[in-house]
């Protein structure tokens, strides 16, 4: 099998799953008990928490344990809204048009509770640009949640630079940073942020667990009561083989991430290449320049990205259309509408998203594979036909 | 080691990890893909669902799952409570004064966003009353939720009545059953709840998963949001192993739960007698037949919990003072506080909840380390030493 959906999870290392396994079956503590075992646990959590804290630039006690990226990004979004609405600071929020749907549909949900929402567009690069933001920001912000690379065309927003901008308003600054940590630099004081979101399962640590960073002195209202765990904000019996593997990922994270960004790039940059250079009306969705190492989003004319998926699967060759989360809709996705696709083009989106243990080989033989998948779907495609004899009409126009 | 704290949590079981490890590393696929590996990843998960509502009783899509005990009560609670305010229904709901923090602090929460909570007392027995139940509703009456037993000194509630005075009254009825599925008999049917909360580290599954059982045509309002994961309600990338260890441990306790009553039972009564026997001034705190039949909570007079676990921990013997959850607050149980206590006998109670692992030569130690444990405590006790005072006074008087 050639893996290339990272973006969409990535298998538990064998160095992160050794190191969790003892604390399933025999340090497996209940870590707000104070006897030895309980201790046992608590101390492996302490120990991860050190370690996602080194990965990010922050102090320990900056880090909540959560069950994921998406309980990151609404006890960060929601905690903030409501805190600083209820103290009468205001009630309107920034994002960006292609935040994950763990950041939009929250946003969405609080306008529904009377908050008022600025979605800034991303235009044809899928960039925020600083300047809306700018214009964007009125007496009654109080919040901008800006996610640092997107999940399905792998851009890079301006975070730091947003980050500068929400301090000078006094303005509280989250970002998603689920797709970037530990495949990008990412530190938050670089960054300006006041809370982050991490997620494991991203980085080759298990699902169900994940981090939010939280900057000194930032007070968050709670959604989940219980407790008391990880500062009142993720409260329940804290899933300590999770963390522990979470950690660990991190720390690998840390240590190779100079090795891997050129190797990944270097990949990415040769399936690029090979794919446009041999499939006509071929196109790479978003800018290529500030883009995570890892992800490609190809867009084909014509043909329908979701068959494309299942054809290379039948290859051994997974990918996926776009986000994981969204695509068991029907509906064209919200980013590749922002930058400006119809529908039926980005319908005809793939996402390859690299990861460090894909190799040369792997890339030669998906560069081998999707040419002739995609001339049998064009062959197939009523849009195709279409499209060809547009072409041919052009040339005839051509002719006169 | 001599593990007495499974209300506290349990290790996962040999049989769960075997079934549980290739979805880390080979089956790690995201379930919300529609490729071969997510396919394999979501196969995984449904077989898992069947096996949580067969052992409830429940159809399998009546079961969400969720990241544990807390949050399955959460999404329950504000679920149905803000569905039905927004309705315009009412504001009030009805709990219990021994509800687990995740109960107790979602609506103690409510009560501060304008909501009406009435708290059951539940008298020396540890029990709540029907009639006060019936007492207590009213017009506004949206929600009952009233655990099934109870975390920290087991007693079983009268679910099944209240669940049919709560249909009669066309309220919602939910109940957090973490304690009692998989160690009693829980029937969704039978005991007429709507909403029933499940966690998975209780009985012998992986930390940082649960699941909710949710009634046909029960509606909620989400309190998370994202990418529509599970109904959504707790949306998020799928803890796939995790769920998959919840299921294979519900199949588990299914097929043992005939067995695994009467022995545990047996060595639960033969560790009462044997303290209660030699031990003065001992007692056991809550009803001692409605009760889980791995539970056992005494009280001793004179001395200070705390102290005994750790003396016991020395001794390899793992117990507790009370739930896991609140055991670092220096605040009274609230659950030992509702059965009448005072402070300071409240903080001399012992939890030791037995599990099936448990052995007859193990209660036989405990039996016979509790004792000089609690004498050399009283010892060295200025509450004691009063307490002796007041005996000698008593004898002295009926010397008289």
């Amino acid at each position: 099998m050639i893996y290339m959906d990272h973006s969409a999870t990535a298998p538990v290392r064998k160095e992160v799953f050794e190191v969790m396994e003892p604390y399933f079956t025999k340090s497996f503590g209940n870590a707000s008990t104070f006897y030895s075992l309980g201790r046992e646990a608590k101390a492996g959590m302490e120990e991860a928490r050190e370690n996602v804290a080194k990965l990010i630039g922050a102090n320990n006690d900056e880090i909540i344990f959560t069950s994921g990226g998406t309980e990151s990004d609404n006890i960060a979004i929601q905690g903030i809204a409501y805190k600083l609405n209820n103290a009468g600071k205001g009630n309107h929020i920034i994002t960006s048009a292609i935040e994950h749907p763990a950041v939009m549909e929250t946003c969405s949900a609080l306008e529904k509770k009377g908050f008022e929402v600025t979605y800034l567009p991303v235009y044809e690069e899928g960039i925020v640009k600083v300047e809306d933001l700018k214009s964007a920001i009125k007496e009654e912000t109080i919040l901008i949640t800006i996610m640092h690379a997107n999940n399905e065309i792998g851009t890079i927003q301006p975070i730091a630079e947003i980050g500068k901008i929400a301090k000078e308003n006094n303005i509280k600054f989250h970002s998603d940073a689920v797709q970037s940590v530990g495949k990008i630099p990412v530190d938050v004081n670089e960054l300006n942020v006041d809370l982050l979101s991490i997620s494991s399962h991203k980085i080759y640590g298990p699902k169900g667990v994940g981090a939010l960073y939280i900057r000194k002195r930032t007070r968050l209202e709670p959604i989940l009561y219980g407790g008391g765990q990880e500062k009142d904000l993720s409260p329940g019996t804290e899933n300590v083989a999770g963390i522990v593997g979470l950690g660990e990922a991190c720390r690998l994270a840390k240590e190779e991430l100079d090795e891997n960004i050129p190797y990944i790039t270097n990949l990415r940059n040769k399936l690029i290449d090979g794919i446009l250079n041999s499939v006509e009306k071929s196109y790479i969705n978003g800018n290529i320049e500030k883009r995570l190492p890892g992800n490609i989003n190809f867009r084909f004319t014509g043909i329908e990205g979701e068959s494309l998926v299942l054809m290379l699967d039948a290859k051994g060759i997974d990918g996926s259309t776009g986000s994981a989360c969204s695509s068991k809709k029907l509906t064209a996705s919200h980013v590749l509408k922002a930058i400006g696709l119809e529908d039926v083009d980005s319908h005809g989106s793939l996402r390859l998203t690299i990861g460090p243990e894909n190799t040369e080989e792997e890339v030669d033989t998906v560069i081998k594979e999707i040419p002739p998948i995609v001339e049998k779907l064009r062959s197939m495609s009523s849009i195709w036909e279409k499209e060809e004899s547009l072409l041919k009409d052009n040339t005839k126009r051509c002719d006169i």
